[in-house]
């Protein structure tokens, strides 16, 4: 994997760049639409390249895991094959599911043992078996199993948690290079900084990771709920200070339009959230006015399409009050149309702060577009 | 609106002729997908034109009144308008859903009184209020109320039931005429023949309807299930042998292939039916090479595309495979996906279908076909 930063922005650390894999260029910063299961949820391929102008998707490991499962991808020849997706994937480890999907679980030295969430079945994932799962997903990027720690659990616990998380690291990295002579496939590991709120242990996490032999860093367990820890900006901040500035930098599970505006100016290349298809199948959209409940009766009898500022044919050609009609009928169109608009306007978001990244007015365009896409309407 | 008959089989009374209408030409015969209450169930407007070649699709009036109501759809200008669809749509009066969704209900002269399905809030729909409702929906073709006669419910009934429906009928042609001028729609009324298994009442309504200002023939009250009346050949072949050639032909609610199929020989020309899109939605494939349940484990590891006969892309460019995944997921992706491959089959059968009465051979291909489409795999 290939990542260049071709510029940076004069008033802030927002950076544009290009991550070249083996299945095509990705521009950053860049978001990734969540597949979960092998499914962008309510979207099909088509429509993440025809309107939505995805460059990479994300899978998660834990559910590809459990359904198909690597026997199925593996004589798939993959997830790209599989889902007919043939531009860049991003696999996470698995470990943030099974931290917040699976109740029973017990972390020791060599794994962690889950019960599935499905069925309840018994499971183990150790580094090495990630590794060997993401193999069979066939990811351009994959993500080494870690342990996402609460705030919850204190200084101390973070602290013996993260030296686990790095001697996992150590033992994903062993075993790609042990292994990556088994197939042909070009896949990036990248190294996952966790360390918690506390910014001593998040130093000490970057000063291992970027120790090691990986194509990317990660920043871990900050947040995966919306912009509810103030903390957020500090830590990411922070790291990204810490980090050097030849690889890019993926913040996991950010996040709101606002998280992710702010970020960039931190120096985060990389974002995944579920939150624009999980919000769109609740009736929430994101539009370049501001935000709508296109639920409310007050877009019942408006007429005017969903977001004239978008460039793609659902926003453009459905109406606000066609759409509310279809939730309020509870018609499986309605979550596709508002998946594909709020994935529609995610992208374009991150495209127009590249733009303004390069005219170096990032930091002023930023404030002034949050006034506006904020709003509830 | 014109109706042409170009070419009549040698073999059989199939007939392939063209409906022109001020939003466009359908080609005879015509499948129409229900798009009950304003969307073709999982399916957004563009798969319509550009996988599935529909030229007309069906929007259901009691659906529709209830919501989003004649209201709003008056002030969007029409359905064409409010469901982004520009080609053209038949309605048919809400009459079959005030008998079959709403558990309570009145019939007197002058209209039925019903209880909505979904708060159970109190209607009324006569034939001049239905003509009134159609007006706002907007539709190119459209139905007048009539009365759908259960099997069950006797000779004595279906005759003063019948007698009633025709009198709807004359308050239709009439109401139509009377408002016309009123609006610049040009709207298209079909007469509804009924007479349940009784071929004697059914000459008597063709007898009656025929003798209207009419644009088209419908043939109601046969089948609104899957094949499991043995009359259904029997009644429609003895209506169209009734009907005048110079006026389409449209048997309401069927069906199967195989129904559509030995219909067309019969005379009938146009067909509407919910069955490929709910059997899509439980998994239940159509397929040039045979009836496929793709929630089945035998297709957990067949990668190969859902149907290779055909030329849409969902049935080219996803696997059995992964549809059965996604079916396993209840990711909302399958429906789309499966729902767009069956509309397809049915658009690709009854397109084949006029080649070959073009061709004169439609007798011998029909059952040719129907020895590989009704195989269950």
């Amino acid at each position: 994997m290939e990542f260049t930063v071709t510029h940076t922005d004069m008033n802030s650390h927002g950076r544009v760049g290009m991550i070249k894999t083996s299945h095509g260029d990705v521009k950053t910063p860049i978001f990734m639409p969540v597949g979960t299961v092998g499914s962008v949820k309510s979207v099909e391929a088509r429509n993440l390249i025809n309107d939505i102008d995805a460059e990479i998707i994300l899978g998660n490991t834990y559910h590809l895991y459990l359904r198909p499962g690597c026997d199925i991808l593996n004589r798939a020849h993959g997830l790209h094959n599989f889902m007919n997706w043939q531009k860049p994937i991003l696999t996470d480890s698995g470990g943030f599911q099974v931290y917040s999907l699976s109740k029973i679980r017990k972390i020791t030295e060599e794994g962690v043992f889950f019960k599935s969430h499905i069925d309840g079945s018994q499971h183990f994932f150790s580094p090495e078996k990630v590794i060997d799962m993401e193999t069979s997903i066939g990811a351009d990027i994959i993500m080494p199993l870690d342990e996402c720690t609460p705030f919850s659990c204190g200084y101390d616990y973070t602290k013996e948690s993260i030296k686990r998380t790095h001697r996992w690291l150590q033992r994903s990295v062993n075993h790609l290079k042990k292994t990556r002579n088994d197939h042909n496939r070009h896949q990036n590991l990248f190294g996952i900084i966790q360390g918690s709120i506390f910014k001593d242990l998040r130093k000490e996490s970057v000063d291992f990771v970027t120790s090691m032999d990986v194509s990317g860093y990660a920043i871990g367990g900050v947040c995966h709920t919306e912009g509810n820890f103030n903390g957020l900006y500090d830590i990411s901040g922070y790291v990204c200070s810490l980090l050097p500035k030849d690889k890019p930098r993926y913040f996991m599970g950010v996040g709101t339009p606002k998280d992710i505006l702010e970020c960039i100016s931190l120096g985060v290349d990389m974002f995944d959230c579920v939150m624009p298809t999980r919000c769109a199948r609740n009736g929430r959209l994101f539009t370049t006015n501001g935000i709508i409940q296109i639920t409310n009766k007050k877009w019942e009898s408006d007429f005017s399409c969903i977001d004239s500022g978008l460039d793609n044919y659902v926003s453009k050609n459905y109406s606000k009050a066609y759409l509310h009609h279809l939730f309020k009928n509870k018609e499986l169109l309605a979550y596709q149309i508002a998946s594909i608009h709020n994935l529609s306007f995610y992208l374009w978001l991150i495209k127009i702060a590249r733009q303004h990244i390069m005219n170096n007015d990032y930091v002023q365009w930023k404030n002034d577009i949050l006034q506006v896409i904020t709003v509830r309407l």
